[in-house]
């Protein structure tokens, strides 16, 4: 690798390592980002995408159209100036609104106590303030509709830096995937997804806005997220034998009739049954990986690195957030390119195992779970717990989503809070089993 | 995919499924066996290898030069008649021969009582006696230094059936790796292999030939398995940390001194210099996919559908028996080649991922518990269990090494035995405090 010396552009950020060029494959959320870190940095940008400009583009396919923002990825934002203009236009949800079988409705807030909230954006917004922010930049070049074999020959690729931003089925992992000693694995569930919408009616949002709606149904269920104009996006997941089962308007029906009474008619038979048909159900899938970099010379970010089914909302905030940890780590003194990749991989990776294994974790609770009087013992608790000792009782959800506690150690957090109450639990129980006994042998 | 109907050649093997052209990818011991047995079945076998011919080939590069045979690899062996003559240059290994830290042995037979055993067999030599069968046939047409992109629109990859038997790093897998629904892992350990060698003196084995030799260090070890010209090929397996240490001649005199004094002189200094800096260690990786093939158009076999480290000496027999499995399923009656392939896929992966686990646990027994009481007791406990009932209490080592039980039930017999072993020592505890009890209460 060259050592190419490009001086600071003098915004007020340090760094020892010398500016180089650096090109990020896929113009996404975290690309985007990516991009806009790096230029503010003074570094020498390629920015290439093989779709169009989404910003020019009708509809995008294939990705989800709303998405949960959370703390880690608002943290990432703000660091780039962007936070404010994104919660501006995003639509808070204070909890999940549970809507039984027969179409009864109850509220779970996520956070009674501070009052924080998940944000629904719509990917497309998101990704195109991202891209006008890096306009600013004349150290950013744009190259959309342009496909990149990275690692071949090519003019673009004899970048210093390429940092692979380009989804679950990354090509630039899939160069590395050939390396000795990389690990890797790609697990797909045998659920899968398909979008529907609740349209707005006479300009008015169908259903309360200011939450994250679930259907649970116990193998399945289905989800709502409230977009900027006053339509849901719905996600239908379950089995795909079950989608197969669904051959024809009328199961469909009966199957919406059956389990998801109340939304039938805000989804209207007529729409429902040609959203349901027009595609196929999606598929979801699991994607960990370590190391993350290739000596000097590459890094994945993002769904690249780690991709996750979708039920923690933690997707998009874990990719944004890798951003914020890389670029701490470039922007310490002293340390050079290869050293600042290897520690961005040794710092993240059972973080980045974590939320995934996680969000496989969460689609459990969410379809399941959610109904059980357990669970709801359980979040009366920690609820309960979290208001007393808002700084040492963190439930799990609040820590993944409104703090920036690494992942793995939200988990061992709750770990640690699943012991303490086994133990108080056996405490009380072998208390009234103790004091019981004592009552009734002073009766006898 | 055009459905050829080619007939039956009349060798006496009847199957429904058409005589389609198969593209076999490598010529090693999987795929020469594959080769072997679509051949024998009248297929059109186009056998496509990278690397030379080995018949002609010098050295065999960078894969262990010995492996041991055990009752899986013979069963295949003897489906296409190859058997008796592998066996009658083989070396049999009785047991396992341990080499304390001080140079003392001891022999742990692995089945006393039935007296089944493993077979040293060389590779090269092996894979010669399978692409010499493999002449008789003229439907066989061999393509060697022939690099394969067996997707693309190549004249040879236009076969009905691409027939995957390109190990480890698979470029057929590499392609199959695209498609949804295909899970997959590689993950490496952080340890590594060198192969040394102990060779003949006085045209002599300088150690008892018939044993698989271990030197159990703990967090490393050393093997050797005999050759047929009276050598030994030695691995050495341990951490790339502890590789790395050793970085003159006199660190290695020094570490072999410490660890493997007997071994030292069998080595000759100059000899193990020689060999232990000339190379670096290699790496090894447990690979682990499903399904395994693709439509009616693909399926992996051995290494390609499940590397694994080689530590249960059943890398190669697990992809022999894949080739038994393959064909007895498409030799099925009636089955067509698409639920033949789908069939292969269900019947194998638990097992071979099972084989994959159970080698990663056994590199740890072999390098550490082999040394322990427990281990040994245990080890006492088994022989004399299966030697009272042969055919009920077969310990797991003999279920995988000398029977035909698929995999997954080995781990699953192994449990119950787990089981039955907990139970009797509970009760006989519970028997001794009671007994125990009774008695000093009578004492009183």
């Amino acid at each position: 690798m060259s050592e190419k010396l490009v001086q600071s552009t003098g915004n007020g950020l340090h760094s020892s390592i010398p500016k180089l060029n650096v090109a990020v494959i896929g113009a996404g959320l975290v690309g985007s980002l990516a991009a806009l870190n790096f230029a503010r940095k003074g570094y020498e940008v390629d920015l290439y995408e093989y779709r169009q400009d989404i910003r020019t583009a009708e509809l995008v396919q294939g990705r989800s159209i709303n998405l949960a923002l959370s703390q880690r990825g608002r943290q990432a934002l703000a660091e780039v100036g962007l936070e404010d203009e994104i919660l501006s236009t995003a639509i808070p949800m204070r909890g999940r609104m549970l809507h039984d079988i027969k179409g009864n409705t109850s509220i779970v807030l996520y956070d009674p106590c501070t009052k924080q909230c998940l944000y629904s954006v719509g990917r497309k917004h998101l990704n195109e303030v991202l891209l006008n922010a890096g306009e600013k930049f004349p150290n950013i070049h744009r190259h959309f509709e342009h496909k990149l074999s990275p690692f071949q020959e090519d003019a673009e690729a004899k970048a210093d830096l390429i940092v692979g931003c380009d989804g679950a089925f990354s090509a630039v992992r899939q160069q590395m995937i050939k390396n000795y000693g990389f690990n890797f694995s790609q697990e797909y569930i045998e659920h899968g997804y398909l979008e529907l919408c609740i349209p707005a009616k006479n300009n008015e949002f169908q259903m309360p806005a200011n939450y994250l709606h679930i259907w649970p149904r116990d193998t399945f269920m289905m989800i709502a997220l409230p977009n900027q104009d006053k339509s849901f996006t719905v996600t239908l997941s379950m089995p795909f034998k079950v989608f197969a089962d669904i051959k024809t308007p009328k199961d469909l029906l009966e199957f919406f009739i059956k389990y998801y009474v109340d939304a039938l008619p805000l989804l209207g038979e007529e729409r429902l049954i040609k959203d349901f048909f027009k595609s196929k159900p999606q598929y979801l899938l699991s994607i960990k990986c370590n190391p993350y970099h290739y000596k000097s010379k590459a890094v994945l970010l993002g769904d690249a690195a780690h991709a996750m089914v979708p039920y923690y909302g933690q997707g998009m905030n874990a990719g944004m957030e890798d951003c914020s940890l890389l670029f701490s780590i470039i922007s310490q003194t002293g340390i050079t390119l290869d050293k600042a990749l290897l520690q961005f991989t040794e710092s993240r990776w059972r973080d980045a195992h974590a939320i995934c294994d996680l969000a496989m974790y969460n689609y459990v609770e969410m379809r399941d779970l959610t109904k059980r009087v357990t669970f709801k013992c359980r979040k009366f608790l920690d609820t309960t717990l979290f208001r007393f000792f808002p700084t040492i009782w963190v439930p799990l959800y609040n820590s993944v989503s409104f703090t920036s506690m690494p992942y793995n150690k939200c988990i061992a957090n709750r770990k640690w809070q699943d012991k303490i109450l086994r133990n108080v639990f056996y405490t009380v129980l072998s208390g009234a089993l103790v004091t019981g006994t004592a009552l009734y042998v002073m009766n006898l």
